[in-house]
């Protein structure tokens, strides 16, 4: 099968991470894959949820949003609906806890790091390249967090990065594009530490369960692709310049 | 590792499914875990979702919720907060994707099924749970849809099951309670047809990542639960009696 | 007029009161009367509301809500509402004043009872049924905090309950089914203690007004029933069982 | 018992009923009882709820609304909470049934009736003097109607009034202030027609419980006031000048 | 041109400030500009805006709403709506800049003077009514908080009044009605003080774009508007009676 | 008086105004001032508001948000508010009514264009900036509905751009920095067509009135700036290529 732009099977769509996006924020990164490009910036807050209170422990959480016409069709906001989408919901409950699994909370002190994943424009993988996105900016606030006396050194455990893989039309694919995931059979986020265990696993069927082969395929090609982008957020991060 | 209620650390608490629990549903079930329990009923709507219109086909879709003093300690009710909190959008979500992966929605002409699954009693597991019973609650509608000539046969491709695994304080376990969850380093839950295929995996690592060989152990647990949860589905499924 | 059940037209509907419906709770009941069920389920905070903070007293309120397919056609949730519906609000208005009537505040110290009141299944008469059943579940929970030595004796001046009488097609009957409601050109709520006096009295002639007389021979009709129901609860009562 | 104001414990406070006080609306009454002032204002809509479509009928229904300022110390605006309070909502279905109560609305066609009862001025009694002023407002809209061929005479079958009762330090009170209704053990509002009939009884002994003697009296006593405001009404009505 | 009320270009409506129309508030005023009725009242809160905490400054701010039938066609309440309409916003804003323009916010204290502008019919001209008002209400307010002894003296560096004028099918107009302003081309709001120094000045041009001569003969034209109604609160302020 | 950044008093910040930036939209523009910066896009909506149906016009309509750190500190998001703020009400209605006034709406047939203006950076000026990049964007969306036939020429009688002007501690500014912005007394928005009419006018001087000599001057500076930055926006429009 052709894909869509042309790519093999496993390859990757061409990553780029930048970083300093928003320059107000602590941390600031935009990552584009392909014609995916999301803004992933964190915030230092002198506060944490009211279940750490007094714990001297710290939190990172994070919300996304879509830009209204970073879709195909303009989606309405969040804001005008008067709610946050399932959707949402959903993504940024994941986001948080795949950079959770990587910190050591507890060296943060009662402070909160507050991840804003934005995407300005979605083709596909907005989830996973807000995981990969985030994780570099959250790297780059806590080098301004150590900078600041804050803290004495980077309490990250690993590094965490994400992908999709699914089956479309019978062809096992890495990191699915909009039209790709709009035709999967199975669809399958997975976000990785640098040592190569898992911090989420989020597998549908809907349209056709899996079995358990092709489970072992599936997680053996997110693994590949992971492994680049791991490789391309470490090469954002060397690029950052504090004194 | 002794359990908190003495069970082996392979074995579900005790399943009980009862049929026609909410009298004027199309489909209704009573699901108890231990002592989690779940509500679960099927309404058939004469419409479908607006992207679904004039395709002749139907649709499955979810709504969770928990009475405020389903949990251990009170917890506000979605109303009064004005919304729908980003956890039961989540579940409501699985519930429905669970479930359309084995009805064949094109059978259903253009009708929809709502699932409610309302939580009487929540000791761990209740998404899980909520499948397991929707399910049946599922299959009971659309014997009613049967009997009323809307359908000519049941369209389902197979059944569906879910149940919870995970490591807790290093233990691997199946269908954690409520107090096994809170302390899991690792936490899964898978939905399985009849079949043996997946249509759900969802784990998360967040206090600890897992290893490859970890998410094979756990796999094989779960499919040993779900094998027992669906047994019992059928037996409810058996004693329902239409003319 | 033979009624829809074929009852008498001053019977009530079979009773049925089981104590520690939802076992988490300090006080809690599953009231059936007829095909009516309503969990009705106690809490106790450590706060009053900001109205009467520092006064040393207490403060009893109720949440009334109903399951989406406890009725016949299924209602839509408050909470995809993003409110609570007028009707609720009403109930949960009526069923707070009714139990407060009974209860000397002011020897809860700083303490508030919230009753939630949910109907699992509707078929006319969950308002007054809800009074009934909290009643009890208010009950269990004082006791509770009796033996959790937060109060010394239960602070209740009498026991409350409610039925609902009204004139259907010109007949006077006694708790009316939701059929009956539906058709009722007059609609009565009653709440009265055991000394046989009132707490609240709710009547409706939307679709006929009624004289000085009707309202005498409703409110005999309703004291009779009451009476009934008094006893239901005492004998629940009897039995909850504290060491 | 000395009354705030030096009242006789049967009078009402001074009433006036001024018509055409919202000069764009179908009908449109300033009722003022001594300080208690509430603007009724009728709109014909041509359009009816959806459970009447089709059916030729027409409907009648109310909302009530404070200003923030018509109390002695501010409430926040419903708006600004984002939702109807309560106690708007109960006062509000009160005054829809009302007015219902004696419209014959299958004369209506088509048509529903919006009735705004918005308080200027609050000093206790108001959901009873929105309900006789908004009758005097419904006459007036009705005759609008007449005048502009919609129907063809005013389908009232009476008038309805409104007023509170109640025991204050064990006084009983005609038409309550809102210092008296705040100290009322037993607090009752009556809307009656003009041939001496009930519509609506909402009696509460919250802080204690009434007898059925002193139910009795109270009534007596409502229907006394209810009697004075009929007439006030009738006064009204005759100053309407249409041609 | 002859205009709908017969009045001369340069215009104003006829004027009427009423002092003390809601008698709990600190300040309180009914302006009338022709049929246009907005009731203006100001409440002594003893708190200020968290940005304001600490540093001994007080506050002014304001609330805008129109009573639902103050229209030719019925508006909806805000609140069945969930949320403040952008119009509202954007008016309340106006009116807490206005007013602050000539308050010595540092004189107050910590506390904050809450403006509710309630619009009881509208024939144009009610944000630039509201302003006008509002002034002779804020200063009842302060000589309220002067009487009571929280402020040694009126804290006001001069008055505000505002007018609208634009440009209808060409022709200049002072004080638009509902009518005028529907058709105008351009549409100028102006908020001035008596010294004849502008507050605020807002004109749009959305129908036709205005050079800077219209902008300089509108600008003269709401000059000799907002002297007369400067003149008016200067009166209502001198009938103010305090011991 | 040096400025924060080095500018003369009467010169704007480094203008950049980049076509196509969200590519799926029908017109997008990322405008550029300074530190400012702001996506612009702009959407083809087959379908009017309702009071425009069936007249065969169009309608432009604008909706305004920050992302969250765009800010030198975060700003919680409108959605998590579950409203819009008064602010960007306010700055939406402006930049709809801004470009009305250069558009013929007739021309577009029973089409909307629904412009989306999301501040990536906000150092000062994001409303005047977004009208100035939303004109470009929506020249951009016009000339695609000509491509596809749906228009046969831009109905656009000319541009309109839009710039701020204040006093800052008694000197007259162009373009406004944030800090600027925020010790200004007074503070100007202007929006000027490229005939050098008015579009829009806002001037406030809440913390000091303003003299009709000093508006003179800001509107001869403000007429300075948006000559510059219509030549920007005309560069921008001539790159544009389509066939």
């Amino acid at each position: 099968m052709r894909r869509v732009d042309g790519r093999p099977f496993d390859a990757l769509r061409k990553v780029s991470i930048t970083t300093g996006f928003q320059s107000f924020a602590e941390g600031s990164v935009l990552i584009e894959l392909g014609r995916t490009r999301v803004c992933c910036s964190v915030t230092l807050l002198e506060k944490v949820p009211s279940f750490l209170k007094g714990q001297g422990s710290g939190w990172v959480t994070a919300e996304y949003s879509m830009l209204p016409r970073s879709t195909l069709t303009r989606s309405p906001r969040d804001s005008t609906q008067g709610k946050i989408s399932g959707r949402s919901h959903e993504i940024q409950r994941l986001i948080g806890r795949a950079l959770r699994s990587v910190t050591d909370l507890t060296e943060l002190g009662e402070h909160s790091l507050m991840v804003d994943c934005d995407v300005l424009q979605a083709d596909g993988g907005t989830r996973t390249a807000s995981i990969t996105g985030a994780y570099v900016a959250l790297y780059q606030a806590l080098q301004t967090m150590a900078n600041m006396g804050i803290i004495s050194s980077i309490p990250l455990n690993g590094a965490v990065a994400a992908t999709s893989v699914g089956f479309v039309r019978g062809n096992m694919l890495l990191d699915l594009c909009y039209e790709e995931d709009f035709n999967a059979e199975v669809d399958f986020n997975v976000a990785m530490t640098d040592k190569g265990d898992f911090v989420e696993l989020q597998g549908t069927g809907e349209s056709k369960p899996f079995s358990r082969e092709n489970l072992d395929e599936l997680l053996n090609l997110a693994k590949r692709g992971i492994s680049e982008l791991l490789s391309a957020q470490q090469e954002a991060i060397n690029k950052l310049k504090f004194n």
